[in-house]
C-alpha cells in the first residue's frame, strides 16, 4: 500500500510525483489518458488540493503529463526510452467489444455514490445494513465447520443448498422442485445474463414489461435481441398484444415479474395469470418469471409465483437471495427443464467456473435455520415503515407536485411528476442536494417518473433525502 | 426432497412412477426428452433396476412415456389437458444460442468423473484435498468476524483483498500495482472471459500458444475471434510469426502464459520474454498473460511474470488462486490500465453483479496469514512429489512407449505417445479402466499428445491409474 511518509525528508508533492509517476510507468494510465483531477487526487490521498497542484507541476516540468483548460491533465504520449516504444491503444479497446456499458444514467449515480458516499442512496436496489440478517449470517459462519472441500463446486451449484432450495421452494413458493432442475447462480442478473446468451440467438424477438427493470439491462442488446414490450398498468403487465407480436414478430419469450414488479410495485392480476399461461401454452412459448420480490408482501400474504400454477411447463422460475437477505452472498437460483439446466450450467463454466461453495454453505444453512422465519417478519414490518416514511416526507414535501400508487409489498415506490422535467437535469440537481434516485426513463418511460427505493436509505436520512429531492425538483421550475 | 417412503402401502414401483411424473408435469423433462436410463435410475434412487423396469412399464401403459429399442426412454408428446397445450421445445432453447457448449470430451470427461466418483482423475485441474490449505482456511474462518455488511461489492472487487494483493504483488511477483489497477474475478476464466467479450469484436484476430489452455476454451469462438496459433517448443512460445500475423491479419492481442505453460509444463526462455516485449511495444500490441502455476515452482525458485519487466504498459496481467491454494473460493485478479479496468468491472456488473464478498475476506485473510508462505512451501513439496510418482509410474508400466519432458513446476506432465492412437477411443478406454486424462487435441495438438494431470489425483491412487491407462492403451493395439 502506497502512502505519504510524512516523516520523510522528502516533501509530499515530491512524494505525489513520484507516486503518479510509477503509475504512470506501470501501465495503469497509459499516455493519453485523463487522470483524476487534482481535487479528486487530494481528497484520495489525503492532502491539500495546492500539494497535488504542486505535484502535477513538477511531472509537467518532466513532459510526464499535459494539461489542458477545460480538458483536464493528460499523460503525454512521450517515449519511455531510446527505442521506438508504443503502449497499446488501451483506451480504444475498452471502448470496443460488442458487449454494452450500462446505462449513462445508472453509471453516473454509481459514481456520485462512490465520490459522496454520505449521499442519501434511493437507487440501489438492495437492503439496508439494518434489514440484512447479519449478526444471524455471523453466528452461523462462526458456529459451523466449513470448507471441507474447497475444489470447484459441482457446476449446477452446491448440492445441500440444491436441497435446501427444494424444501424452501414447496414450503413458501409452492413449487414441487427437484434438486436436478435447480441451477445456482450469482443472484438473479446471472440466471438472466445466462438465458440471453445461451437460449437466444442475434436477432430473436423477445417482449418485456413498460416500464420494467429488464429494459435498463444492456445485456439485451448485447445478445442482438430485438425488445418489444408489453404495457404495465395497476394490474400488472397488459397482455392484448402478445399475440400479435408473436405473429408477426415471431417473439420467442416474455420475461415478466408478476409480483411487486420492478419499478412500477405492482401485482399480475389472477385472471391475467391465468390468461397469460393459456396463451403461452397455446403458443409453445416460454415465460421467463422474475420473482425477487413476493416474501416481502408486508401483511405477509403468500403471493405465489406464476410458476405453480403453470400445468404446462411454459416458465422458467428465477429466484434469488438479494432482495430478501443479502444482496452479498451473491446466491440466485433458475428452476427449469433439464436439458436448459444442464445448458446453462455448462456455458457457465466457461464464463467463471461456477460460485465459490462458501457463501453457497452460508445460504443452505441460513434457509434451514431457525433465523430465516424471524428475519422474513422483521423484513416485512421494517420495509412498510421506510415505504410509510418515504410517503409521509413525499407528501409533506411536495404536496400535489407527484403521484403513485401505494405497494403493498417490494422495495420500491414509481412516482408521476405533475410536471414533467428533464431527467438528466433532476438527477444532477438531486446530487447536488445530496440525494440519489433513477430516472424513470432508465425503465423505459417517457420523462417525468421517478423510481424510489425506499429499503436501501436509513429510516433517519428519508425525510431530510426527499427535501433535498423537493429543492432539487423546485430549483429546476424557477 | 423426494424419497421412497418404504413403510407406504404403495408399492415401491409405484412410488417412482408417480414421482417421474411429477417431475415430467412440473416441466424438468418436457415432451420429447429423453429420459435418465433404467440403470441410472434405479442408481440414484437406490432401488433393483427391475422396480425402475416395472414403474416404466407403468407410465407407458398411461400413454405418457415411450421406449423404443436402441434410442432410450422419451417423454411423449401427449396432451396433458382437454384444451390443446404445448410446452415450449426446450430442447430447441437449449441447443440455440450463440454461446458455445464446452468441447465434447470435456463434457465426457465430467460426465465420466460425475457417474463414477472413483475414477483416478489425471483431468481436472486442480488441487486434491490434501494440497488445499483446508484447515489453514477453516481456522481463519471460524478465528474472525465476517459478513459485516452484505450489500453489494464495490464494481472492482473488496477493497481490503486489492489491498492485500498489492502488497502480495509487489513482494511475490516482481509488481507494483495499485489498489486502482486491479480487478477481482471469479478465478482467471473470469478475466479471460471479460476481456473476450469487452476487449474484442467480432472477427478480430487473435494469436493463441500451440498447443494452449485456451484452445480448449470455446468462448474464443463465442465471441466470435478468429485465431492464430504460435508453436511451443521447449523454451516456450516461438516468436518468429508474431509479426507476419500482424501484417497479415492485423491481430489485436496475444494470449500467453510463460511460467510452466497449461498443458506442455514448460517456461519461457528469458531472451524471448525480452524480445515478445519489444515486438509487442513496437507494434503497439497487447500482451494477456496468464500466471496461476509461477509459484509451484518446485525448487523454490522466484519465476517472475513478464509483465514485471514490461516497461512499455503492454501487457495485462492474470493471477489466480485456482492453482496454488483453493479453486473452491473462486479468487482471481488482473492487472490492467484504469479505463479497462472500469470497462471490465462495469461490464461485469451486468454479467453477476459481482462477487460475494465472503471468500474475498477470506481470501484477503489467507494471504495477510502467518498460514501462506508454510502453505506453498509444503504445496510445492507435494507436487514434486506426485510428478514423481506418476513419472515412476509411467517408466513401469509404458517403457519406451511414451515421451515426455520432466516440468519443473506447475500441475502437468505433457506427453507423447510414440504410437499415436484414436483420441476418442483411447479415453472411452481409459474410462473403462478406471481413469481420466485430457487428449491433447483438446489443447490443439495431433493425435498422440495426453495431459496427465498429477495435482488432483490421491498420491496412492497414481500407480494404479497409469496402469488402468496402459491398459486402455494396449486395449488398443491388440
Amino acid at each position: 500500500m502506497w502512502g505519504l511518509d510524512r516523516e520523510s525528508k522528502k516533501p509530499l508533492y515530491q512524494q505525489i510525483a513520484d507516486h503518479i509517476e510509477r503509475r504512470i510507468s506501470f501501465g495503469e494510465f497509459p499516455p493519453g489518458s485523463l487522470l483524476p483531477s487534482e481535487r479528486k487526487l487530494a481528497e484520495q490521498i489525503g492532502v491539500n488540493r495546492s500539494t497535488v497542484v504542486q505535484a502535477f507541476a513538477e511531472l509537467r516540468s518532466l513532459g510526464i503529463i499535459e494539461s489542458r483548460s477545460g480538458s483536464g491533465t493528460r499523460v503525454s504520449q512521450f517515449k519511455w526510452g531510446a527505442s521506438p516504444k508504443h503502449t497499446p491503444n488501451w483506451n480504444r479497446y475498452a471502448q470496443g467489444g460488442s458487449f454494452l456499458p450500462n446505462l449513462p444514467f445508472l453509471r453516473r449515480i454509481r459514481e456520485a455514490l462512490s465520490q459522496d458516499p454520505s449521499l442519501v442512496d434511493f437507487a440501489s436496489g438492495e437492503l439496508a445494513a439494518d434489514l440484512a440478517p447479519t449478526s444471524e449470517i455471523s453466528e452461523i459462519m462462526s458456529s459451523h465447520q466449513y470448507a471441507s472441500y474447497l475444489g470447484y463446486d459441482n457446476p449446477q451449484g452446491y448440492i445441500p443448498l440444491r436441497q435446501a432450495l427444494v424444501r424452501y421452494l414447496a414450503e413458501y413458493r409452492g413449487l414441487q422442485a427437484t434438486e436436478s432442475s435447480i441451477l445456482i447462480t450469482s443472484g438473479s442478473q446471472q440466471s438472466l445474463f445466462l438465458i440471453t446468451q445461451c437460449l437466444l440467438s442475434p436477432g430473436d424477438a423477445v417482449a418485456i414489461e413498460d416500464p420494467s427493470y429488464y429494459y435498463s439491462l444492456p445485456m439485451f442488446q448485447s445478445a442482438g435481441l430485438r425488445i418489444f414490450r408489453l404495457p404495465v398498468d395497476q394490474d400488472g403487465m397488459r397482455l392484448e398484444e402478445i399475440r400479435g407480436l408473436y405473429k408477426k414478430h415471431r417473439i420467442k419469450m416474455i420475461f415478466t415479474n408478476p409480483n411487486f414488479q420492478n419499478p412500477t410495485g405492482t401485482l399480475l392480476a389472477d385472471e391475467r395469470r391465468h390468461q397469460l399461461l393459456q396463451t403461452a401454452s397455446e403458443l409453445g412459448l416460454p415465460i421467463i418469471e422474475d420473482d425477487p420480490y413476493s416474501l416481502t408482501d408486508y401483511e405477509g400474504l403468500p403471493r405465489m409465483p406464476l410458476k405453480s400454477i403453470d400445468t404446462s411447463g411454459s416458465v422458467i422460475y428465477i429466484g434469488s437471495f438479494s432482495k430478501i437477505a443479502a444482496s452479498g452472498l451473491r446466491i440466485g437460483w433458475m428452476v427449469a427443464p433439464n436439458s436448459v439446466v444442464l445448458r446453462l450450467a455448462d456455458a457457465r463454466q466457461q464464463m467463471d467456473f461456477g460460485l465459490s461453495v462458501i457463501p453457497q454453505q452460508v445460504a443452505a444453512q441460513f434457509l434451514e435455520s431457525d433465523f430465516f422465519e424471524p428475519h422474513l417478519s422483521r423484513l416485512r414490518t421494517n420495509l412498510m415503515y421506510k415505504r410509510d416514511l418515504l410517503i409521509e416526507a413525499l407528501r409533506k414535501e411536495l404536496p400535489g407536485e407527484i403521484q403513485f400508487h401505494i405497494p403493498k409489498g417490494g422495495h420500491h415506490l414509481w412516482c408521476k411528476l405533475s410536471e414533467p422535467v428533464n431527467d438528466a437535469k433532476l438527477l444532477e440537481a438531486a446530487i447536488r442536494n445530496g440525494v440519489v434516485f433513477v430516472p424513470g426513463s432508465v425503465y423505459g418511460s417517457d420523462a417525468g417518473f421517478v423510481r424510489f427505493t425506499f429499503a436501501r436509505a436509513k429510516s433517519e436520512c428519508i425525510g431530510q433525502g426527499i427535501a433535498g429531492f423537493a429543492r432539487a425538483l423546485h430549483s429546476l421550475r424557477n
